[in-house]
């Protein structure tokens, strides 16, 4: 995913270009090469434009048959490895990384344990078993908590936990004994209340609810919990899944075993 | 988090190498420039080596911040956008890209509703909604299937079911009417059973569902199965869940709305 992620991001970079993209994953055989070829110069043909082809080869003859095809090719790693093996003082292994693959049993099984914590822990629930987790998110119902958890999850192994803040623990002002006995493993999601209003609007639209005067109430009464409490939060507004996710990784100091 | 997915990859390719690896995110202002810079000198003080440091800032003047530090800088993104830009006759925007952010509403709901749809109808639950499915994945217990749905859903947006072959199945030799009439969503998950044996060993140690033989069999009727009705499948076995992601995307046609 690694040259699909980066791609997306390139493209981006020309918004007013319409690109027809494919992506052609496993490619990891010299007649699969040949196939690739194949297929981008059919694409050549019928577009009359020469693709623009990213990939993420190590091994050198994919590169040298891929080179026949009519296209503009784009190593993704190709600018980077000679610079680092100079700062490094040695040669790379030119090895496809396999960090995340179910090849590799542990880092599988760290996932796997992972995305079942999160999901047995979602939206407050096994909270007696809190004393596993790397991470309990706390949050307003919609603030991203469950999509951030499953990214920390698949993507970084951690176990994380996913709270719910409601009129409950508004009302009483205070946090649930479960959650403050693990305080140091909180953090909290915020959102702009006028987001919040247009997301649960989707979900339940012209209810009490999903009203910008519920929605502010909620982020007030969430934030002086968080602050009250000091437990790191951060605004989930304006960033992505992914930024979240990286972030809380950061402040949180926590440094994932899959890599 | 695509710089920090593209340096693990690029940093796996130095083994031998122990890496003490920092991410900064966020750093989206001048100031956290500044404070950037300070953190990379101050490990590079501490360490008595200058630290490889990969950014990916579109802004100009970040990148002339930056280089002031006593590190060795890689800009993942720089190194094609010139290329690109030639290749196709424009300049670039150059601004950050947010394809998966909070920030777009529409595309966060997508991603929502999918992760949503994914924890709805894990593991063969609510059938009866796989109208709206885009991929049911198939397969017996531990072959992947969780971990795969929640990564269609977070990193593409697409509603993935999972129906787990039990013997149920294997007895009738036939696959549920639910399943039947999506047919051609269904996609099979397939595993390599000693592989399967170490998963399950994880799990339940010692115990008849665990054992190799039970494995073989279990993974030789699934086999069976995906032939009898056609449905495509792959051996999950030596790709990670990126790579799996990638592979029924790519083989059931779908095209992603998130870019």
């Amino acid at each position: 995913m690694t040259a699909e992620t980066i791609c997306h991001t390139l493209l981006s970079q020309f918004p007013t270009v319409n690109f027809n993209q494919e992506s052609l994953p496993f490619v990891d055989s010299l007649d699969k090469v040949e196939a690739a070829v194949g297929e981008i110069n059919r694409a050549a043909a019928s577009s009359g434009l020469a693709p623009l082809v990213f990939t993420t080869f190590v091994e050198e003859e994919y590169a040298v048959v891929l080179s026949r095809a009519n296209a503009r090719i784009f190593d993704l790693f190709d600018p980077f490895i000679g610079r680092m093996e100079e700062s490094l003082g040695q040669k790379s292994s030119h090895q496809p990384g396999q960090a995340h693959g179910i090849a590799n049993i542990l880092q599988y099984n760290r996932r796997m344990s992972a995305v079942n914590y999160a999901m047995h822990c979602d939206d407050g629930l096994h909270t007696q078993e809190y004393g596993s987790a790397d991470v309990i998110l706390l949050g307003v119902s919609r603030s991203g908590k469950t999509p951030t958890c499953l990214y920390l999850a698949l993507h970084f192994g951690f176990h994380v936990a996913n709270y719910p803040l409601t009129q409950d623990d508004f009302v009483h002002g205070r946090l649930p004994e479960s959650i403050l006995v693990h305080r140091d493993k909180a953090f909290g999601l915020n959102i702009d209340a006028s987001r919040l209003h247009q997301i649960r609007q989707e979900r339940r639209p012209g209810s009490e609810y999903a009203s910008l005067k519920q929605c502010r109430e909620d982020v007030e009464l969430a934030r002086n919990l968080f602050e009250r409490y000091r437990i790191q939060h951060c605004d989930s507004t304006s960033y992505s899944i992914e930024e979240l996710g990286s972030t809380i990784k950061h402040q949180m100091g926590l440094h994932s075993e899959l890599y």
